[in-house]
């Protein structure tokens, strides 16, 4: 998973309401941009999570999109399918089926509120990921997610539920960049499940912490998108150092730990 | 919503390793099924439910028959998108734009696991509507969805919440056709808000009692999917037969309760 020196995960959530390129810009603007991205930061980066929302905007011919753009990154880094699907049994079977035999990726993200139905079906084949969604950083994760469940938030539900999954080594969860309390007492119950940590940067996640909290005995990929994507002037440059600096940045947490990044 | 004195919503969950017509149906087999099932059933269903899952499958050419089919419909029914949409702010938002402003939808199922910033950016528009997941019925909703929250599971929550959200009268709630006491509860407890009952037919969950509890003082929508799609020979007569058996069923019921449906 992990061969370019990096914990960096770089989430194409492609805005064109951001982007300067045009005031416009057409849906072809929007692929030559995606693959600039790529190319200026693919040495920077572990990961990249393609957060299905932004490309589902442009309907059927967003999906293609998709496709091209999993076709592009070529395996030559992981790649996740920001989905968030949940549903179970076999329309979860045929969400599996498409995220990872048709569409190529390598993980996706899942809701847990079904239970553990919901989570399974995308589990059978160990080289292939799921990202279990425990804890988020938005307000309203109180709603539901903190709920004291024997005095404990219902998020530790979701943790207990996924380790007790775990078969073939290939569950995760995703955990916002939230407090570092969270995070810390979220690995320790999780033992060595890889977490994927989104909220760093426009969304103000704190990024020494999420990084030092998530890696203690097991390895977080931090998110970042925003602040790559939109960095600067979004030419090559501006984006391929804004992903170098947070690469250096993660890198430089993990040293004053005493770890590396493997490969 | 209801202009055809019914409460039967179709579920389109076109399956190929279901259909007789081919022993390995085209999309273009699959695209003339689903048509031949909305011609024959038009006239005894209130709405059709379109589970995403299903068409995903075929990838971005599964994106585009969804549209297809949303366009076929043709606004003569009402369309739910069974998407299970499960993200927050921006994210939410591009889903809901592509959901309701692009494909054409009526309403959509969302995942309350984010709380109410998952569901919020689908609510602005009063003219479309969402189906909250509440109470599922499979095994493994007991892993969250019945824990207990000081003393109440957790699925109440997902009930207040949801009230509390329904400014323009446009939610609804998702409630698996499970035990009627929980039915009945869940009915209570929400109000007049408008049911969505999946379950029924080969999943096992009684018709009668889903029915009687679901529309005591507010409308329930009874989704039927394969016990329609597969009925018989899969014939334009016995797929119709089959629909207009279930409209029939659930009006005797509401008849039996001095209840009929408008329109």
């Amino acid at each position: 998973m992990n061969s370019s020196n990096s914990l960096l995960c770089v989430g194409l959530d492609i805005d064109a309401a951001r982007m300067t390129v045009a005031s416009s810009p057409t849906l072809q603007q929007l692929k030559d941009f995606t693959r600039m991205v790529i190319d200026c930061t693919m040495d920077s980066v572990a990961a990249y999570k393609l957060n299905f929302a932004f490309f589902e905007h442009y309907g059927w011919e967003g999906f293609r999109w998709i496709e091209e753009v999993v076709e592009y990154i070529d395996k030559r880094r992981f790649t996740i399918a920001d989905a968030k699907r949940g549903d179970i049994s076999n329309s979860a079977k045929h969400y599996a089926m498409s995220i990872f035999d048709r569409m190529g990726f390598d993980a996706v993200t899942v809701n847990p509120y079904m239970g553990r139905d919901a989570i399974l079906p995308f589990l059978s084949n160990p080289q292939k990921g799921v990202f279990v969604i425990c804890l988020t950083s938005n307000k309203s994760a109180s709603d539901l997610q903190l709920q004291l469940v024997n005095d404990h938030p219902l998020y530790h539900k979701v943790v207990e539920m996924v380790k007790d999954l775990n078969e073939y080594d290939n569950c995760g969860l995703v955990v916002g960049a939230t407090q570092p309390m969270e995070l810390s007492h979220i690995r320790q119950a999780a033992g060595d499940m890889p977490f994927l940590i989104p909220g760093i940067g426009a969304q103000g996640g704190d990024l020494e912490s999420s990084v030092r909290e998530g890696n203690k005995g097991g390895i977080a990929l931090i998110n970042v998108s925003r602040s790559v994507l939109y960095a600067g002037d979004q030419t090559e440059k501006s984006i391929g150092d804004a992903a170098r600096d947070y690469q250096n940045k993660i890198n430089s947490v993990l040293q004053n730990m005493d770890m590396t990044v493997d490969g």
